[in-house]
């Protein structure tokens, strides 16, 4: 399998693709394959070193290698020379993210294969899951990778350029497919669902910084990212006493002064693989990093909605504020949902009309040009692709505000569900979990103390005031370190009660217990209203999987090698 | 022990304060005292028919008992006659509390022994909450009493009247005794200490209505209760910038509108004793009745605050609003505390300066003539005899802001905690509690079914929007019915998002699981924002005993008798 993936790529790029002075094992093994008929099965991958000395002999004197580097480095400087690299697709690249396949990364256009690099990497095995994709968003979450020499240590394994061939490709196939316009996702995410796209980070990139990153920010599309043109782009604002507003992106960025809050969004099924555990639910099998925080910047939607025509007499009758989304189903419906009023409209509510996210244009993903953004609220009220608002006397009767995202005992089932009977989900519980070390991940006993890290968060703006960590898993408890900032940076300054929309980082470095063969870790956090989370996942699960906020525990292996 | 007490009080009041057709059979056996050598624990309590025969001979032709009665209910009609009645203390009164005792009830400041009426009682032994004192409150709470032949029923027990002794002694004492001003509590709470006063009512009467009235509200009182004369209180509100605004009572009243809510009011140590069972915590060993549910009414904060100075410029600077009482320590230390300026102005905080508990004038224990009413936050909060407001840039610094009513990890010990690092209570979390059966309770099997009765509230006007109730200490769930409203009667219409200060009380009636001998009664609740209540004691146990909120749990046992 590996030598048919290898010898495919081959075979499109020629052998010159692979000439240069550092060879990935892959490569390497394919090289071997043509010249000799030893498989790499036969040589045994950790035989790499060996392959290196081999491969060079065989390889003696081509040059080409070093003029592919030397090229792409001199490319930089605004040298005009034309590319004499091979060219690969995205999906040549995006096969080779394992040690086995090869470790393949793109920088700026070109394609690295980075594979001998791996245990050299000073940050250690991350740098596995910038495999196979771009390396721009872990260098932009990572900014030590931000110098010269950085440049100069990757543009020794150059391989080749990226072609346009997946463009292509993508500009027919939107003809049939409604999700064949979406956007490019990092390889790293581990999907959920591709149509509509739904995937999540690996947990550890959570806990590296304080703003996650809009890149390894999770995805939770309910379908087809819209193309929305900003220039032709309109919101439109209803059910007030002036008629409809209409309000152009230029409108929003212009007329209401912008607006910037840090805030955590959660999707109401994070961590529901913990109640698959418990029996299945119905639902996306979300681990722990369905959640993530951002700086969101924006109009405030009270702004909007006073020069929309809201005032006293509004609020004599209206209740609720309802979002369309511009994302539509094939009966061309579009996703919606609504909030209370008194949220809406709040001084101290904080809600966005967002166009930007951590400081940047907001993703395709993530609702370009405009999503609302309803700090504290579960995620799915914060509606992407803002099309139309609605102030209204009754909730939305949109299918994810009624029959969806609502709460229910255990006892509930399918067959004796009342939707009617529960509150639609809008502040979320106390939430949190660890993200480092991993589940199952094993721990030498000579390193004596253990770091554990993890993220903590509360909905309606209640702030996280406390995080219990415990070995044992929740006997004895130990207070983790609460950071509300990148580490080593001045912290955010403390916000106003009852407005906390951010979450926190945390961390506690232990002893090992002497002895112990396994630690089960635990965490629990505690909000600024003192609500905890409950201990275990049976008495809160639910048929759809939602509000998954028990104690999170790992497993943890220690091992005296 | 029984005939010492009781002929003590016959040597008070002599004989003739028995001499009525129902006699009670304490009386009974001291006249047979009197009359024989045999003691009652010869004769046997089992006895009782066979005394009343035996007294109506020795007592024949007297005529006493009946003019007695009689008398009472013509002097109800307006007779002048004097009574001929025996006079009995209080403290005689509450000697009277069980049916080997005798049982004594007061009524309009006539003394009724009802011993015999407790087995025709149709409520049942609820009658017993009563013994020993005062009728009024019972009648208040249980209004199917206020009819006539009710009150025919009591005449025929009357054994004498109330006299004004105690109120003289307490004048004396006043002199000595800091606490010898508080004023008169209803015997049947349960007291965790006299002096101050801290005291909570048998759990069963919480879920009888859905507003707790006065006399049963769970008393916590720090210091002495002050004595305040309503013509001279002045309160001060100071810290703005127009310099210190002093009200009267009669300010409050009619310079501001008046503003009603429904509020529940919490102890932080409620439920401390579930706390105390795992590890011995500091503090009142309070079950679960240190809440109740009252009808407040004042002068909004907000409007004394705004009538005060407050402003755009204040809010530049405040973050608090102080709140000091009257009660003074043997220093001259006022009890004192602090909540978040946000809170104390919002529009939707609905902050009282209550000058009413359930349209009556504020009981003395309960902070007569004005208390702050802070919904959803912690009762200590709540500060009783106002008489200071302070806007401030800073919490407060008292003793029971800075070095109490603190939340803390349950490793934290008396030795290693820092109160600087945990926050004041404010908004408390999720709470549900059973009131009915009680632990211990004996369950017939063939009743079938078994009602379980109790109340739920959150924190911070977040809405309870459900209680499960488990049979088998928490495998399986089902949901209990909610009420926010007395019994029979239209619930109080839908509080707007996040001001649902009131309780709910709720009820289930379901099989009895068949065969089982015992039965673990478990009850958890879920508030708007899907908190829920931890599963277990230990991982929220702390020093102080505070926010004791895990599931409640109560066991039963099953019997075929």
């Amino acid at each position: 399998m590996l030598l048919l993936k290898c010898c495919h790529s081959l075979t499109r790029c020629g052998l010159v693709s692979t000439q240069r002075h550092k060879v990935a094992p892959a490569v390497v093994s394919c090289a071997l394959r043509l010249c000799s008929s030893s498989s790499t099965e036969d040589l045994g991958l950790s035989q790499r070193t060996n392959w290196k000395h081999i491969l060079a002999g065989l390889l003696a004197g081509t040059g080409a290698v070093l003029a592919c580097g030397l090229h792409h480095h001199k490319a930089e400087q605004a040298d005009v020379r034309v590319s004499t690299c091979p060219v690969f697709s995205h999906d040549e690249v995006t096969k080779h993210r394992t040690l086995e396949d090869g470790v393949w990364v793109t920088y700026k256009g070109s394609v690295y294969d980075i594979t001998e690099f791996v245990a050299m990497h000073p940050g250690g095995n991350k740098i596995l899951l910038a495999a196979g994709g771009a390396l721009e968003p872990f260098w932009a979450l990572y900014a030590v990778h931000n110098q010269e020499h950085v440049l100069e240590i990757l543009s020794q394994y150059k391989v080749g350029e990226l072609s346009e061939e997946d463009q292509k490709k993508q500009r027919v196939a939107e003809q049939t497919d409604p999700f064949a316009s979406d956007p490019e996702r990092h390889p790293v995410l581990h999907v959920n669902t591709h149509k509509p796209f739904n995937g999540e980070p690996p947990p550890e990139i959570l806990s590296d910084s304080y703003i996650t990153p809009s890149t390894f920010f999770f995805k939770r599309n309910h379908l087809p990212v819209p193309q929305v043109d900003p220039a032709s782009y309109r919101l439109q604002v209803e059910g007030l006493p002036g008629g409809v507003l209409t309000l152009s992106l230029e409108d929003l960025k212009t007329k209401f002064p912008k607006h910037t809050i840090t805030a955590a969004l959660q999707c109401a099924g994070n961590r529901r693989r913990d109640m698959n555990k418990v029996k299945v639910v119905q639902g996306l099998n979300w681990g722990i990093a369905a959640i993530g925080n951002a700086k969101w910047s924006g109009a405030r939607l009270r702004d909007v909605l006073l020069a929309a025509g809201f005032g006293p007499d509004v609020a004599q009758w209206a209740r609720h504020v309802h979002f369309e989304g511009l994302d539509k189903d094939v009966t061309g419906t579009a996703y919606g949902s609504s909030i209370p009023l008194s949220k809406a409209v709040g001084e101290e509510g904080d809600v966005l009309l967002a166009y930007e996210m951590n400081d940047e244009e907001i993703p395709r993903d993530h609702g370009f040009p405009v999503r609302v953004v309803v700090p504290g609220v579960v995620g799915a009220r914060n509606v992407k692709w803002l099309g139309r608002i609605v102030v209204s006397a009754e909730e939305s009767d949109s299918h994810w505000q009624q029959r969806d995202y609502k709460g229910f005992s255990p006892g509930a089932d399918w067959d004796h569900v009342d939707f009617k009977s529960s509150p639609a989900i809008q502040e979320l519980p106390i939430q949190s979990a660890i993200t480092v070390p991993a589940d199952g991940a094993v721990i030498d006993r000579s390193d004596e103390t253990l770091t554990v890290m993890g993220y903590a968060w509360s909905g309606g703006g209640r702030e996280v005031v406390r995080v219990d960590v415990s070995l044992d898993g929740g006997k004895t408890w130990q207070v983790a370190e609460l950071r509300s900032g990148e580490k080593g940076q001045a912290p955010e300054p403390p916000p106003p009660p009852g407005r906390a929309w951010a979450w926190k980082l945390w961390e506690i470095t232990a002893p090992l217990p002497p002895e112990a063969q396994e630690l089960e870790i635990t965490c629990k956090a505690v909000d600024s209203s003192y609500n905890v989370q409950p201990d275990t996942v049976p008495p809160i699960w639910n048929l759809r999987g939602l509000l998954s906020n028990a104690w999170h525990r790992v497993k943890v292996r220690v091992t005296d090698d």
